[in-house]
């Protein structure tokens, strides 16, 4: 999400019910122009909802244990969220499935069309600026099971009233990701191939694509290795039609049912031993640091005060750190490592 | 440490034995002007060596169990370091000792002096630094038991041959802070008037001002509160005497072990229950946020290519995330985290 750090949004406000929709009333309006009857922005906060509750319900009837709790918030100038969170469930440790709908208001610089068209004379002010998303990550007790990442999001900027000519500006950003302790090449394989098979239904270009900007952008510099097995990762996408890529991010989101749930199934009952735990404890002490250190993400809400436990209900409950933990050569642990070092095409 | 981004260091070659200096040749040599018989950077690095020394013997000799295992590198244009680690020890769940010496160069932006001495016409070009200190975070078993961290560095620049006039820079920094999960108030007093105590030895006004430097420094900013309950902290220090800095540094080290380890032998072998563990475990998380998120060393260190298994020897074993965790209020708990917000007067 191309945010500069320099903006800030108001202080979130508990609700006790799930409004019907976050959107200022104004935008919550039929378009001429657009394809649809309703704004992209209405269709999109009603997709990652949707997303949403589809999610937690897939989680909850496998999980079999646990529920998720829910919490809801506005923000006086518009906007809000909703954060659902499964906690020491039967099968997942932690399950985080938030939507959010945020208006705030972009720094001049930051607004690079603007830039790129209008004379240097002409200076536009503050740029108002809208962003929806949906954020989750699953992870769950059992060592062979797989942690889930997903994220979609829209933004839109409106139109700089005082530089002529300067256009609204959108993107859509977005990806699924999978972060196994243990290499299980079916399930790899099968989650790889749920994300091309959605990929190809908008553009034959899209899954190499993604799928190597996934790896680049999970990658943790320090470690010189990639936080898991990647999946698909956009970001800016802007340059195809507006419609296309709302449809895209839709099957992008519905897909995540399918391509996750089949694997959890497979894992969450394996025997594992203590060694087993202590890995995946090492791994997700990794996902610690590329969340802190590198997520977008994450260290754009952190800094712009977004809710807090809401950015944060990505980490793991727990996590763990050895000093200079090697992994024996040619052992399990190392064959993951070796795979999050050298990224692999598993389809 | 007030180093730029900019500039990188080069990798570290494993040693099997620790030299009597890293630094280079040129360095070691009897300085006639300075009011000691050597360099201050080859008295600095003395001192820190001989720190790590008397610390990692008195945290072994309070162990029993667990010795620190070593590790020596160094690096092709000179310095390197010395990393000790304990893990799973009897009382310290991990405890890491480290020193280094460092051989740089920084961009010509980042040398102050220069900049503000010389014309603009005059552009000199990369400066030359030094820069050692020892660093250590020690992590003990129960959670009564409460974390220590100290830090002492010295840097300096070589005079920049093509700037006339532009002086040497040289400056400290440093400090050593407690952070318990729970209050004991005659430890963290204790802990306090031991830092007042080596302060007032050489300013009226240290304590009081880097009591508060640390307050300020160890904050994590998106929760508003600190990591711990401070102690000392103190950073580009150079307007006063060269050697009074040397020798209060020095005191600082010193007084790590009576500052901190009757602490220990008061609560290391408390009982406890799986609540106040779990508690101690998301005071943990808490320092892990803080240290890849604000801490200005770690960050600096995983940018530049420092070794990283010695940088992140500051995380903890183990650490943990719960959503949305407020502690009962009046609990024990809740008056650690109301320590954490509203910074307290020991003394």
């Amino acid at each position: 999400l191309m945010i500069p750090s320099a903006i800030s949004i108001e202080k979130e406000t508990p609700e006790t019910h799930r409004p019907s929709t976050f959107l200022r009333e104004s935008d919550d309006v039929l378009t001429t122009l657009s394809s649809s009857s309703s704004s992209v922005r209405a269709r999109f906060e009603k997709m990652i909802r949707d997303a949403q509750d589809t999610v937690c319900e897939a989680i909850e009837a496998v999980d079999g244990g646990a529920h998720f709790k829910e919490d809801v918030w506005s923000r006086p100038g518009g906007g809000g969220g909703i954060s659902r969170v499964l906690q020491d469930g039967a099968v997942w440790e932690k399950a985080g499935v938030n939507v959010s709908v945020v208006y705030g208001v972009m720094p001049p610089e930051a607004y690079r069309a603007a830039k790129a068209s209008a004379d240097d004379q002409i200076k536009p002010g503050p740029v108002p600026f809208f962003a929806a998303g949906i954020s989750s990550v699953l992870h769950p007790k059992n060592p062979f099971a797989p942690t889930l990442h997903f994220n979609y999001r829209y933004f839109e900027t409106d139109a700089p009233k005082d530089a002529p000519g300067a256009p609204r500006q959108w993107w859509f950003g977005g990806g699924t990701d999978l972060t196994p302790a243990y290499i299980f090449e079916e399930d790899v394989k099968h989650f790889h191939l749920a994300q091309k098979s959605t990929c190809d239904k908008f553009d034959p270009t899209f899954y190499a694509r993604f799928k190597k900007w996934c790896d680049d952008y999970f990658y943790i510099k320090h470690r010189g290795e990639r936080r898991g097995l990647g999946g698909i990762f956009f970001d800016d996408l802007n340059d195809y039609d507006q419609e296309m890529l709302l449809s895209f991010a839709t099957e992008c989101a519905n897909s995540v049912v399918p391509a996750y749930i089949p694997i959890i199934q497979k894992r969450k009952d394996m025997p594992f031993t203590d060694q087993h735990k202590a890995w995946q404890q090492l791994r997700r002490g990794r996902y610690v640091e590329f969340n802190l250190v590198y997520d977008r993400g994450t260290t754009f809400g952190l800094k712009t005060g977004g809710r807090i436990e809401s950015i944060l209900v990505s980490l793991p409950l727990t996590a763990r750190w050895e000093y200079d933990h090697q992994p024996e050569e040619g052992s399990e642990e190392w064959k993951l490592l070796d795979a999050c070092i050298n990224p692999r095409e598993w389809i």
